[in-house]
């Protein structure tokens, strides 16, 4: 078997560590691994196999042997330094939103549509982290009888902000805990012990591009334009893991029992659902489990082919990390 | 105009304390105000019009001479005293659920039902804080052109629980962030930094009470059966304010502008809803204002007459104590 080597812009950020983590974890086929960031994090050093490597500046230069690129720096970073990289022979997997809804450009989440990513010239699209566990629980009843519909709030967690969202909700929580005034920098207003339905900026419909990154690119994934998408996109004050309140139609009935056994069976989904016990998703189990959680299945009270459910995972694995190196791992 | 002997039931919780606050702010004609509780917190004292008044172990005798008698002691406490109450002279106006489905019960909203308060045989029911501030803020909507359908989920602070459950999430906050393990009480997981999508009991279809009281109690209070209505609740890591994410489809066509100019002149609304500038209803801001806060009114891209809105109230006021008082200003 052979080795690549591997990119990670972004190495610094939450997202970037995780990738740098999970790449050791899965054991990934890596000859060298080249940690890439701004100036301002450059000469941090993150640890690899108990090697402690040094994070370098990055520039054009950066990807003249890379094999496979991990962007994940922000959209700005992205539109800058992807087009170059890909005409060499780096393929270049992408975690911002840049290259998502390029007819060129695939969008993968390896459990639901990996034939999409022979499609590749080059670059191929991480999906958002809201979207992602979304379609995870949602493919098996894609496949089994259709989906008309689906009207989603969700409950993402600040670190899909970023580490200085993390900073910001434990100082915040901390200062009010201690009755000092809440300070702000990263959101418009104060997210400790509040909910802030606003996630990334409004757009002319009235919806936030979060909202409709979940309608946009669940369409895309699933390659069927026609399902109906309703999102409401909410900051929750939680450190890790997103929760999503999901409902949907069907096309045709499926029974809560028959959805659970096909859940049982799916790989990348934990059921966690029995109630008489109170065990349902939690975002602080995310911690604990890559796998996207499913729970409070159950029937609409007025459509027959309702159904609702609660679908929780990390953001930043699964809805992240942890999907982008999949995706490499489709590669290889 | 005449004034009444008042007795407030389950004085010393966090909607009783919030009742004797508001008969106070809104100057309602009291002449002896009584208030109970249950052995355990009986003696203790609380302001009112700078008086301290001692409070008093709920027994048979309490009721004598009480004209007006608002109960917030749990459904237990309601269904042992209340039926003996009402035989005399004494109304009920009852926070619980316990009466609030019975059909000799009227269940009120000031804002949307006030004419159903004749009906009633003694006891008048509060709705459930998260009905409350839905029905509220759908009436407008309902009058003007119809509603088929209600799509909810709910992002409630522990403020809902009361007393124990703010002490929970202040003290589970503190220990998390002094990273010690959370200590538990009150809820069946760690509420801080959290999302529980679980609220009161899990009935035989697999929603919870909570659920199935937004659904009934909607329904009842509109006087329509016919109404669809899915609900999802949730408990958040927020002291106050209940957070609602609505979806609805309307009868007739109606847009959003004349939406909004229809909430700008309804009493009891608050429309916080000015995108550009990042406005919206945040439960921290039902801290300040008793309306019932919406926002992010948006028509939904697929269905014509589908809406989009975000819901805010406080909880303990306009979800409880506030609605309670104002049943009984339509009573005197």
């Amino acid at each position: 078997m052979s080795e690549f080597n591997v990119a990670v812009v972004g190495a610094t950020g939450a997202v970037g560590r995780e990738m740098v983590k999970i790449l050791e974890e899965r054991g990934f086929p890596i000859k060298d691994l080249v940690l890439l960031a701004s100036k301002r994090s450059a000469g941090e050093t993150i640890f690899y196999k108990k090697k402690e490597l040094t994070v370098h500046e990055l520039n054009d230069k950066s990807f003249e042997d890379i094999d496979i690129a991990l962007f994940s720096a922000g959209s700005a970073v992205s539109r800058k330094y992807i087009p170059i990289v890909a005409k060499n022979n780096t393929i270049v997997i992408d975690n911002s939103s840049a290259f998502r809804m390029n007819s060129h450009v695939p969008l993968i989440v390896p459990e639901v549509n990996s034939h999409d990513i022979k499609k590749h010239n080059g670059i191929i699209a991480n999906p958002n982290c809201s979207t992602i566990q979304m379609v995870v629980a949602l493919k098996p009843i894609l496949d089994e009888v259709g989906i008309n519909r689906i009207i989603v709030s969700t409950y993402q967690s600040v670190s899909g902000t970023g580490k200085d969202a993390i900073n910001e909700l434990t100082e915040q929580s901390s200062q009010i805990l201690n009755n000092k005034k809440p300070t702000r920098k990263v959101y418009p207003h104060q997210i400790a012990f509040n909910i802030l339905p606003h996630i990334d900026v409004f757009e002319d419909n009235g919806f936030t591009k979060e909202e409709m990154k979940l309608i946009h690119e669940t369409k895309k994934i699933f390659g069927n334009n026609k399902i109906k998408i309703t999102a409401t996109a909410a900051r929750v004050p939680v450190f890790y893991g997103h929760s999503e309140s999901v409902y949907i139609e069907t096309q045709k009935y499926i029974s809560i029992n028959k959805l659970k056994n096909i859940y049982l069976k799916t790989k990348g989904i934990k059921l966690v659902d029995d109630i008489d016990n109170s065990k349902y998703p939690l975002a602080i189990m995310s911690e604990t489990y890559d796998e996207v959680m499913v729970g409070r299945l159950r029937k609409d009270l007025t459509e027959p082919n309702g159904i609702n459910m609660w679908i929780v995972a990390n953001n930043l694995r699964k809805g992240a990390a942890l999907n982008a190196v999949q995706i490499a791992e489709l590669l290889v």
